[in-house]
């Protein structure tokens, strides 16, 4: 399990002024990680830190030998357009590469990095790793009861939740990054009533609210990672929006689960928080006394005491009318990873304990990340109770589920008493009309 | 919808001898494509094509600047580690390639192939492509049926069957070429009458016969591709063992589908047949009256005319027992890909049809070609009615589901009247005991 150390330190500060502000989400103590090149143009991409409200160009840190050893390795891997071999190298590179820029960036440093540095305003983003392959889980019991509850009413919450961290295979090939535009799905949808489906655009499409996971190391094919090695295969987290059809879901998932509704796009945020970065935030993860143990694959000292991160997140709506008007897009939920029925490391030994290889850049969801209330609904499927009562925005407007030219907003970040503010920016991206 | 030409005629003769004997999976009407090397070398793997005996090494055929135009191109892109660029360029390069290759290993040609060939025993493959998604269809409604009997007796064939072209994303990490060797995958599984789950090694393991698919040419996000134009974005089939667990399945499947119990491995045939090739085994695509007819995306008169395809299968077994003994392995079932209840355009066209975007080199499994037949089925969780009756092998030996040591191999050809063999060759994998 990652210590704290001084890179972690509260009073650290750094000569990038912005990054010293209170709300700022990329403080000296986060730095995580993207792939970047400047605005409109044909640049090539490459990876990127930041801090304030800078990037740090990786490719011109690594162009002026400005670090020596494991960290040139490691900067080197990161000047490339995609993270997929600095991810491979492991927790004790990426480590080593923090520090580095830790100390090249705090206050009273030579400002060596000064010529490095491009506006993060004037930065556009690409995906930050080829992601070979996706999974998402199913990790908030909140959103499998409530979402349980209106596909099989008599059956809410399956028998094998508590035992298995349930996940399926998603589609990596739609993966976009903020910023992403997509077409309202077409597809068959049957209603209750209904002798046979019928065809068009989805009349339910929904958002969810979930962590993204990158792994970093891979493993064999046929050698499990052990839950208490599993953080040494997590490079880090960031903001995924799952879009989700679900009246394309509701008739096509039985009996193999979610395909087209699912596979049409999904969002990631441009900035990868690393584990180590959010070492503070780690929180006991429990079960309730009722819950069955688990089994001793899925379960260690270590997991119990801080296999958990405590990280606020948010959904934001912004309709075209509040686009027409200037009106500030709209919070309709807050929630925390933190209820996670399964850890982030109970996910990775889960999926390789039959031997499935995992390799650096591949991708989890976390599943939607509802809390224990309705208002902390990850979706809107929750929020409108399955579509019967719609939510209702401060400027009147309702939604039961997405409108063309709606963009979602998803937030993340992390605060605590005696720790630095670890933000994830944010993940937007918009609904168009079907084609 | 590919014409027959020249390059069909079963007429054709070529100065690889062993490539016109009536039995050879690769006569000069055949072609297939391969990522290969030599045995042991540490040789880049380049493409290559099959002639009877022999592999076209295309690297080779690259550098000798022997052919023009978008031969030349199609050749170089060929010569790389993948074929993925191959593909991308959809069916007027392959089939340039294919006509160019044609004459030039026919009886009477120059022979200036000759220095470009390798004898096929001395080669060893590699996946021909990069797969960035892969999913697994569900297209045998023989499957579907006898399989939805033993999980759910009570209602086999879900409503959505006969209307939705069934699939699900699959895991390509763990996909490997012919000759993969895997560790039996340990799991969570639960016992009809146990109380509780319990984990081990599997104990129903079973391999699934299927056709894989490989798309050529990809889709922009959000246009869906129609279903006469299909045949454009597909680039051939090969064989494809998709392994399953059938213990651990039925306890994790609900409500997301398939997980840990088909991403242990799952392997694919070296070589694979293009559409042109296969297009004299084009049959009609027919449904029971009393089937519902298609939705307009999934109907056409051309894929009624010629959708399907008649292509032989059969599934053979090696037990350890047979390796000792120097017998050779025993068939078990044969099947054959006209019984599929979609066709591989409907596949793609429903895949589409929500604005997901194919990349080349991704991939398809058919799902299991089970035939009308109990015989016919392509799992041993049919052959023995879900484990309740073993079958018994020539040689006395009984299986219900796979042993350690067992290895399954897979064969496909397709043989008629008036047109030559066109063979796939095979696919071997052996299961390993469980670490």
């Amino acid at each position: 399990m990652m210590q704290l150390n001084e890179t972690h330190d509260v009073n650290l500060r750094s000569w990038v002024s912005a990054a010293n502000e209170a709300d700022c989400d990329f403080p000296i103590q986060n730095l995580p990680f993207a792939v970047f090149r400047r605005k409109g143009s044909d640049e090539a991409f490459r990876g990127g830190v930041a801090i304030g409200d800078q990037v740090v160009d990786m490719a011109r840190v690594a162009e002026q030998n400005l670090l020596t050893g494991k960290c040139a390795e490691a900067a080197a891997a990161c000047a490339e357009p995609t993270l997929n071999r600095f991810m491979s190298m492991g927790q004790e590179y990426a480590s080593a590469l923090r520090l580095a820029l830790s100390m090249a960036l705090r206050e009273g440093a030579d400002r060596a990095l000064e010529n490095c540095l491009i506006p993060m305003d004037q930065v556009e983003y690409d995906l930050p790793a080829v992601i070979g392959d996706y999974t998402d889980f199913y990790t908030s019991i909140h959103h499998a009861t409530s979402v349980g509850k209106l596909f099989r009413p008599d059956n809410p919450l399956l028998p094998n939740y508590k035992w298995v961290p349930i996940g399926y295979h998603g589609r990596s090939s739609s993966i976009g990054v903020s910023g992403q535009e997509f077409r309202r799905p077409k597809g068959q949808t049957k209603a209750p009533d209904a002798a046979e489906p019928s065809f068009g655009p989805c009349k339910r499409l929904d958002y969810e609210l979930e962590m993204g996971i990158y792994i970093g190391k891979g493993n064999a094919m046929g050698d499990a990672i052990e839950l208490d090695q599993a953080d040494e295969h997590v490079f880090g987290f960031c903001l995924f929006n799952d879009w989700s059809a679900r009246d394309i879901q509701a008739w096509e998932y039985q009996p193999l689960g979610p395909f087209l509704a699912k596979n049409f796009a999904s969002t990631v945020s441009p900035w990868i928080v690393t584990l180590e970065a959010l070492a503070p935030y780690r929180a006991a993860w429990t079960r309730d006394e009722s819950d069955p143990q688990p089994m001793p694959y899925l379960e260690s000292d270590a997991n119990r005491a801080a296999g958990a991160f405590d990280i606020e997140l948010e959904v934001l709506i912004e309709t075209p009318k509040m686009k027409a008007e200037g009106t500030p897009a709209q919070s309709v939920s807050l929630s925390n990873f933190r209820h996670s029925y399964w850890t982030v490391a109970q996910m990775v030994a889960h999926h390789t304990v039959n031997g499935c290889n995992m390799k650096p850049g591949d991708f989890f969801g976390s599943g939607t990340q509802s809390g224990p209330e309705h208002k902390e609904a990850g979706s809107l499927l929750e929020l409108s109770n399955g579509g019967k009562q719609p939510i209702t925005l401060a400027n009147g407007e309702q939604r039961t589920f997405l409108e063309d030219g709606d963009t979602i907003i998803m937030k993340g970040w992390c605060v605590k008493e005696g720790a630095a503010r670890i933000g994830f920016g944010h993940v937007a991206s918009t609904v168009l009309p079907a084609n």
